[in-house]
């Protein structure tokens, strides 16, 4: 079937005339730290490539910096270095701005500058956007500026171009995700090398998956900024961060990992955005998740997004979660989508949150409480105990159904037994009240462990 | 954490009046059965909820069908129906038509008046793109016109958008995928039903997932259109689908799917763009994928595309094959984007295949044999052979390293022993060499079965 065929590309004049004139896009950089050095290292080398796509040059005209020296060494002779961001921003002669700096007073004060000196925005700060978003897109819209963010979420993957032009003809029902590349590597790592959550940690640290100070990964704060930014292009509702329960994975033991394994599970920290009957319900908790689920099988420092609309159904989008070209990979396509859209008419142009701002609107939020779960509960027994007696008639008081129970006689070196329960879907109300009889039961040692089970279906 | 927080969304009133007096989208439609009839269904449903995200409504204004009778009672009284479809595509008051006849005949010559009439065309027709993309983007390029085509692979995945405009920072090392449902379900049925390839192939064409006719799926023609579709957009090379090295998967036993388990491994039918030291390698052929990588776990008739990037590192997109509404997800995305870039000047649009016209570049191509690969090798031995005596030599001779073998004695009700080879990573002659000389060993019934491994690192 090979043949050594060429084939002729198909050229017209005029296209290749007016590709060859346009101007390049003028950017300047805040931040040469990972994903302003990122983004500034691939720009150069693919620099020829990305003209070839966008049309034109993307070239990064000014950098601001901390420390002038060091940047000196790292950027070419024509880029005009500057260690005050705040004229960055005012230069008439740049087109568009990369906010990597980070964190969200400065970053927030000098993309608001930006705006307001009508410069483009392209940023990879969930944090900022998740709690100064509606502050930034107001002032964009009123300005005709772009603020584009792909970076912000899940980084590699396309999932914001996804929700926004990719699944426009949807109605979203949910959106799921692994949105936390730290808190995945921790719990692979609890899994297939069985280490406890703090060593998993420190290995996290010492690879540089997780910063020193790791409250924002591990706590869940990280994956809820992103989670917000999801809801928003996938229901059309603002930005509502403080609206996500969230729950982090420092209460998740080695040995739920591994019992969730023999049961068919995997435990992940997800993020949910969920269209219910009652309203929208956003989570972000650590869940078991069947092995027979592509989520199941993300591993290490990767993410992965679902997404289920009523056209499209199931579809996932799957790459790394951060890393330096990484980002940049997000940021650059950022920048290429603006250098081709700021020719548009702001109406004609993406919305911020998919949505036209007009169309934007609030909805019932439902607690998590309210919202029916299938169970994983641990209920560890005194040694000698044979499963529970009694439990039964507490199922059938709290109204509980259950799919699979297993008993565990020795679970290595511990001195207990450990009886493992998965319910079927019911209110949490229902669960609450069984887990409260089975810790009043005589041999049953400490509070029951519970996780939920996320179906994703 | 979870507070009863509404937050306001941002609104510009400018933005709003502006966003309200956008004129609808004009679209006429060619055909109204799978596809066209999906189009129409979705865009009528969803039709609030799209123009809430394109600041515009979507609108058919005509379709052209075969009976005038059946497609009455489909559509609303307001679409003007016609018989006739040269007709459709003259119609002045139109701004874009979406090709939903299939097949290359009629469908390119409608499509080429469609552009020669000044209007922008949407398909989801590969098999149309693979062999006429050339004629058709030229005349389009040189009209000014877009022709949009995410339905034409791997339907409701953004997968052209995601190269398109997602990767553009990326020097793409490699595209490969699940990029033929029809192929997957039957391997799929193989695999977790034990059907031989004849009853999967009936089983999938009882549920609809394959046609009568199947030779196009089957033996990998349209995997190969999708694959010439994909590896332009990622290496902003011509469209070459005759340089698609084909096979299809009629040559895959069901007993080889269950060794192939059996040794960690699922086989699927592998569409792959590959940049080699030497060229760009295209080929669709059964393979063989560690079940560690998530290709093996995509099951039934869904598909999935990665994409290698030197800066983004490896992505993956999952979602659904086939379907009248999935196929209407893509279809309708393109209509946004046709309403939102219908106002630029061409040279700021997305480009067709990713690259500018300009820019795009034959390359040399690399004959499959001359890559190498790892071989997945079924050696069927008479009864009473223990392994096969005088195999060391033969790899020695032919300079071929194993990795794993494996003796079956009883491989379920066969008459004879199996013996199962996996090799390391070699050039193709040493692997002919090796299988020649295995063939004409004593005690060896009938050629060796070989499979290719797909390493995709």
């Amino acid at each position: 079937m090979y043949q050594n065929h060429i084939a002729k590309p198909f050229n017209h004049p005029s296209a290749l005339a007016s590709a060859t004139i346009q101007p390049p896009l003028r950017v300047g950089l805040l931040g040469l730290g990972t994903v302003g050095g990122g983004t500034y290292r691939v720009l150069r080398r693919n620099a020829q490539l990305i003209a070839d796509r966008a049309g034109r040059h993307i070239k990064i005209c000014m950098v601001a910096v901390r420390d002038l020296e060091r940047a000196a060494v790292l950027v070419d002779g024509d880029v005009v270095l500057t260690d005050d961001p705040f004229q960055l921003v005012q230069n008439p002669n740049l087109d568009v701005i990369v906010e990597s700096i980070g964190g969200t007073t400065i970053a927030r004060e000098l993309v608001m500058l930006s705006i307001a000196a009508g410069k483009h925005v392209v940023t990879a700060n969930k944090a900022l956007l998740a709690l100064h978003g509606t502050e930034i897109f107001s002032a964009a819209c009123a300005n005709g500026m772009m603020v584009a963010y792909e970076g912000a979420v899940a980084v590699t993957i396309p999932i914001i171009k996804a929700l926004r032009e990719g699944l426009t003809a949807n109605r979203v029902n949910w959106v799921a995700g692994i949105i936390n590349g730290t808190t995945n590597f921790v719990l692979s790592e609890m899994d297939s090398n069985g280490l406890d959550f703090d060593t998993a940690l420190k290995e996290a640290q010492r690879k540089g998956y997780a910063e020193q100070a790791p409250t924002f990964d591990v706590d869940g704060i990280d994956a809820a900024h992103k989670l917000a930014l999801l809801a928003s292009n996938a229901f059309g509702i603002p930005l509502q961060f403080d609206c996500v329960h969230v729950e982090g994975i420092r209460a998740v033991e080695q040995r739920d990992v591994e019992f969730a394994k023999r049961l068919g599970f995997s435990i992940k920290l997800l993020g949910v955005a969920q269209r219910t009957a009652r309203g929208i319900s956003l989570r972000v908790h650590p869940a078991l998740i069947a092995s027979s689920n592509l989520l199941a099988h993300v591993e290490g420092s990767m993410n992965a997004v679902m997404v289920h609309g009523d056209a499209a159904g199931l579809t996932m989008y799957y790459g790394a979660g951060a890393g330096a070209e990484q980002t940049a990979s997000a940021v650059i396509a950022d920048l290429v989508d603006v250098s081709r859209f700021m020719g548009l008419a702001p109406q004609n142009r993406v919305p911020y949150l998919a949505f036209q701002e007009s169309a934007m609107a609030s909805q019932p939020m439902v607690a998590l409480a309210d919202i029916c779960f299938s169970y994983y509960l641990r209920v560890d027994l005194c040694r000698g105990t044979h499963g529970l007696d009694g439990l039964a008639p507490l199922l059938e008081v709290a109204d509980v159904q259950l799919v699979q129970s297993e008993l565990l006689e020795n679970p290595g070196t511990s001195e207990y037994a450990t009886l493992l329960l998965l319910t079927a879907s019911g209110p949490q109300q229902n669960i609450d009240a069984l887990v409260t009889s089975i810790e009043q039961q005589a041999g049953v040692l400490g509070p029951v462990k519970r996780m939920r089970i996320e179906c994703l279906d």
